[in-house]
């Protein structure tokens, strides 16, 4: 046999960490590519912002770098969108697939913040719509979630899917470090960027659990459905007062379904917030930057998926991985399994998110004290699991106080953030020195 | 719209302990799976090996049960083969797949033994053969290698993929229990066959083995080729000293790139033997009868892959995955990437894997010994990483003698095998006390 292979055209746009790191991939691994695609990709052109300026990656024709994106989208089989932002991502990709291109995109921000805009697109066109790199890089965890699992039903999925802020806890925990120093070791180191604040303060894992929840539920999940919280308020008290009861803080990105008392489903939680995880679990041992995603479903039990989840290599694997199975499509027909929101399950207030805390209180070191706190928790509805006091040296503040750690069996968040209202308003309690979910057991 | 959806007749062979769950899944989660896959999955028939006294899965119209498995495979769309053994189970394939069937199958030792003639009679007959299954259970790995890394160069795969020697290595190391002790316990746990033989002597692992070295690279490798020794013969004293070192020892099946010295490929090396791991490595906290696959790839680094390696439920969820990913392409066109051995690198004789040995010696307790082991070491080329030795108590023997562990640095298979048989005939050896490979560094 002698037949010439289909070629398909695959156009980047943007050429910054990720887009360079794809570029060189699709060059320097061509042959292994074309015969694992079946298909000859032929590279038609890389987008960048200004050519005058745009470093070339090695190897690059430098005919074929443009200013036009949205030229080059309407000129492809398979169209790579590395730009990142919302727009002109946005237009670049409704462009690609009206021209009935397939589409490979890495960015959360767009996916969670429009992604039914962009399906609906892809669906109308008949075209692929894929975007593995946009949720813990090189991690294949949504293709896991997407096919993989589509015979079983996803319950939680647990996920470390920010790297700057596992290796900011990680640090802080294992080294004693504060915050700050910590964070200003990351940025130099490259983990996290000149402003960390999308990462510190949760937006960037809200994203990706958005796009999670989307694909384990089957319903749409936006951006501004999460509720998020950061970890700038963390100090080495909380962690200590973690590890005392074994177990270690990890920003979670935690997204479930929630069922009532008919065990139907109610609907869907997607949330973000730093959590106690006991140092038994799986999560506990990801550290420094590493990325990794729990999920736990009805026939598999529970998986554990690890890797790289952020830097241009590991996220260029994840793309390129994409354009492979797309570009088989373009060549031999077939697509992708697409949007699925059949189950359009509505997304709950986080106060209906079934929880357990650990709250540490200062209280007034005298009797009665434990039987008053208990009895405003019990007032809420919710059980104690357990309870340490230990009494503070007598130098520490101008009356004796004692440490209250209490640890709640699970209810409700409304329920228990309730608790903790009342528990500030009591006199004998001092101060409410910190409170933190307890997740994964 | 009210387009009727497509239907896809779907047939299982074999309805034991993962059969029995499929079937469950079809039947309890028919809606889901219908919506998932965009068509309607008719389940047509049900094989067993005897009628009469089958079980039969709640639910399910005893009407469907058949003992003509060949005659059954041959009347659907997608055919789940489950049978287990070579045959009847690959003549139910091959008459599957002639009929026009995509196969789906969980069938280990079919595919390690005879895969290439299955992929062919699917590629000739323009189907599907999926058999996720059939490597690590419910871990989603071979579609990682095979559809997620298809952009990446994989360099090595370290694998725990037998949960029957995970569960009593890690009972071993925990407990301090000896081998046989454990090994009773899993049986009475159902960790372990009533005859566990094909578990411990790595039998298992090392058709595991074969699958995940030809997607990782491309080849063809079948269970012969696979180098393979299992745990009968650890001790405790094996474990102490893999301790003392801040090792685990695990069952690993490893395949690797061996590169010659102009750096292209030589070769594949597959081999499943017990190694010494960082207590560091995310393998080592691997527990109880969990599998995981670490995988080293060039652009995406380092990922894991864990989960449950075996049981009805989480072997059915990775079989009904792929079941609707087949029943896809059915009904909407397209197939899965089939297989890809277009690398045909050559399966390389274990002699040339490159690995390091941790070796213990009890050796006379004189002067000189330890420069006369060195010797023996340096003449096979092979470099010494550390030596720790111990004297023993006077009363351990007649000699006086001493404990010395050579942990060598990286070397071929065939050198360190060598300087361990020049090593036993040293006069100042008193016994080569034990030899393990250590990995994952």
């Amino acid at each position: 046999m002698n037949l010439a292979k289909p070629s398909v055209r695959v156009a980047v746009l943007g050429c910054g960490t990720v887009g360079s790191q794809v570029v060189r991939l699709l060059l320097d691994h061509s042959q292994d590519l074309n015969a694992r695609t079946g298909a000859r990709l032929e590279l038609v052109g890389v987008a960048v912002e200004e050519i005058a300026t745009a470093p070339v990656p090695q190897g690059l024709d430098k005919a074929l770098l443009t200013e036009d994106a949205i030229g080059l989208a309407q000129q492809a089989d398979v169209v790579v969108e590395l730009m990142g932002g919302i727009e002109p991502a946005r237009s670049a990709i409704l462009a690609a697939t009206q021209a009935g291109a397939s589409v490979v995109s890495a960015n959360k921000a767009l996916l969670a913040a429009d992604g039914p805009t962009l399906f609906q697109a892809a669906t109308e066109a008949k075209v692929d719509l894929y975007y593995e790199a946009a949720v813990a890089a090189a991690i294949p965890i949504l293709r896991a979630i997407q096919e993989s699992l589509a015979g079983d039903s996803v319950t939680r999925v647990l996920g470390i899917v920010n790297g700057t802020t596992n290796y900011v806890l990680d640090r802080m925990t294992l080294e004693g470090l504060p915050f700050d120093e910590v964070v200003d070791q990351a940025r130099q180191l490259g983990y996290a960027e000149a402003d960390p604040t999308a990462d510190v303060e949760g937006y960037d894992a809200a994203a990706k659990a958005a796009i999670l929840a989307s694909l384990a539920f089957h319903s749409r999940v936006s951006f501004q459905d999460v509720y998020h919280e950061g970890i700038t308020h963390l100090t080495q008290a909380d962690i200590a007062a973690a590890a005392a009861t074994g177990h270690v803080i990890k920003l979670l990105a935690i997204t479930e379904r929630v069922s009532g008392p008919d065990g139907q489903d109610r609907g869907i939680v997607a949330r973000v917030h730093p959590a106690l995880i006991s140092q038994d679990h799986p999560l506990a041992s990801v550290h420094g930057p590493f990325n990794a995603v729990f999920v736990e479903s009805e026939a598999a039990g529970d998986l554990m998926f690890y890797g790289q989840g952020a830097g241009g290599k590991p996220t260029a694997s994840a793309v390129v991985g994409d354009i492979v199975t797309a570009a088989r499509h373009k060549a031999y027909g077939g697509r992708g399994p697409g949007e699925s929101a059949y189950l359009a399950l509505p997304v709950l207030d986080v106060g209906q998110a079934i929880t357990r805390y650990q709250i540490r209180l200062e209280v007034t070191d005298r009797p009665g004290v434990l039987a008053q706190v208990a009895s405003v928790v019990a007032q809420h509805q919710v059980s104690i699991e357990a309870v340490h006091q230990t009494a503070r040296q007598a130098s520490d503040g101008p009356v004796n106080t004692a440490d209250l750690t209490v640890v709640t069996h699970h209810a409700t968040e409304k329920a228990l953030s309730e608790t903790v209202v009342a528990l500030a308003q009591l006199p004998v309690v001092v101060a409410v020195e910190g409170v933190l979910r307890v997740e994964g057991e």
